[in-house]
């Protein structure tokens, strides 16, 4: 299989959002990436191999300053819109950084939290920073952009709970926790938005270590701590 | 306050290891980080703050993108060396990438682990991508490089467990968990090296979700979430 300039021209414009939401496609990188991206309910465009296109092909369409063996064009699934899950669910209101998104979805996973909604200004899902720290991930976990207000407005309206962590929350390990709700996390340096956190109806603390100079963790590590208590329980 | 050619050469040479070692020094950027410096134990060389020096020298010492308001160089502390410490400690073993060393640290101090033991193959704990992501928990948290085999076989002999996450460990969930010992966390791609693992007695394992596909989570995910359960007990 070889590749044509155009294809080249066509892949190297998937590394800016501009074009990745134009085409509806982005990019996986790597064997086991590859290959989960093959497995996976996605439809794949395109898969290019280092062997058959050869060395200079292939580090013109990487985006990685090594390039992988292996390169595949994905499209994105239909947005299918904040359809209300049972279960325990993830809201992620202004994740900006992509190394923390794409944790955020292999944890969320690893844990068993099948849907995660997006406020509108998180990191692009499709980023391949997002796509490489998510390990895979991205393929197994609902992603939807969603009106977080609005979300938790319906959550509750359904009669679950919505939770959040805030510093003047209640101790997380002391909580009954249920099986079903939303747990929202906020946005690195300033956390959940007024808007938002006035939805949330339970406000959780994970607590510090007495006498713990750190002002607080990092939203992925907290978002672990969370789903583990959930998990746990 | 001004800055000669030979300080700014200085500085900059402090963007590689070989110097940082050389001449036992390191480079914190930012206001929060600058101020946790100078109110730490660690010695501060210098303070340079933009207003002073300009915004040309600004942006030859500063080794961030977008050059920071204020840059302090600052003195390691004296290695201290492997003390062994009673309380629960942290031994990482093999932890390549800076941004996970430095979530660590962050995520070490919040639940109260003073001491935190690196092998020598860890990243340098002196990068600044560490020192950003510690967000200043590295002039808190102790660091000590130490021979890990070594190390655990004292652990055991001084009557305390070594814990480590492994894939067929125990439901961390359904464990007694001391109050003293060591936990070890290993390399991002290959977990805890043989000749470490070899010493572990307490082999722990975080459960997932059931019909989950993740194969494992971030190790900084993980750390998280062990010294979670440790702290709610």
């Amino acid at each position: 299989m070889s590749i044509t300039q155009a294809e080249i021209k066509r892949i190297r414009s998937l590394r800016e959002k501009k074009f990745r939401d134009a085409y509806g496609l982005f990019v996986v990188e790597g064997e086991k990436l590859v290959q989960e991206a093959l497995r996976s309910d996605f439809r794949v465009e395109g898969v290019w191999r280092r062997e058959e296109i050869g060395d200079a092909a292939m580090e013109r369409i990487s985006q990685l300053s090594s390039p992988s063996p292996v390169l595949a064009v994905v499209a994105r699934p239909e947005a299918a819109g904040p359809v209300l899950e049972r279960g325990l669910c993830l809201a992620l209101d202004g994740i900006r950084d992509p190394g923390n998104l794409g944790t955020i979805i292999r944890t969320a996973d690893w844990f068993g939290v099948r849907t995660v909604y997006l406020s509108d200004d998180c990191a692009d899902l499709y980023n391949p920073k997002v796509i490489q720290a998510s390990m895979g991930s991205i393929f197994r976990v609902r992603a939807a952009e969603a009106d977080l207000p609005e979300l938790c407005r319906r959550v509750r309206e359904a009669g679950m709970p919505v939770y959040g962590t805030f510093l003047d929350g209640r101790d997380l390990y002391r909580e009954a926790l249920s099986a079903e709700g939303l747990v929202v996390m906020g946005n690195e340096a300033s956390g959940i938005r007024p808007e938002v956190a006035a939805q949330v109806d339970r406000r959780l603390l994970i607590p510090a270590a007495p006498g713990s100079g750190a002002e607080s963790l990092n939203v992925a590590t907290a978002t672990a701590v969370v789903l583990s208590e959930f998990r746990r329980r």
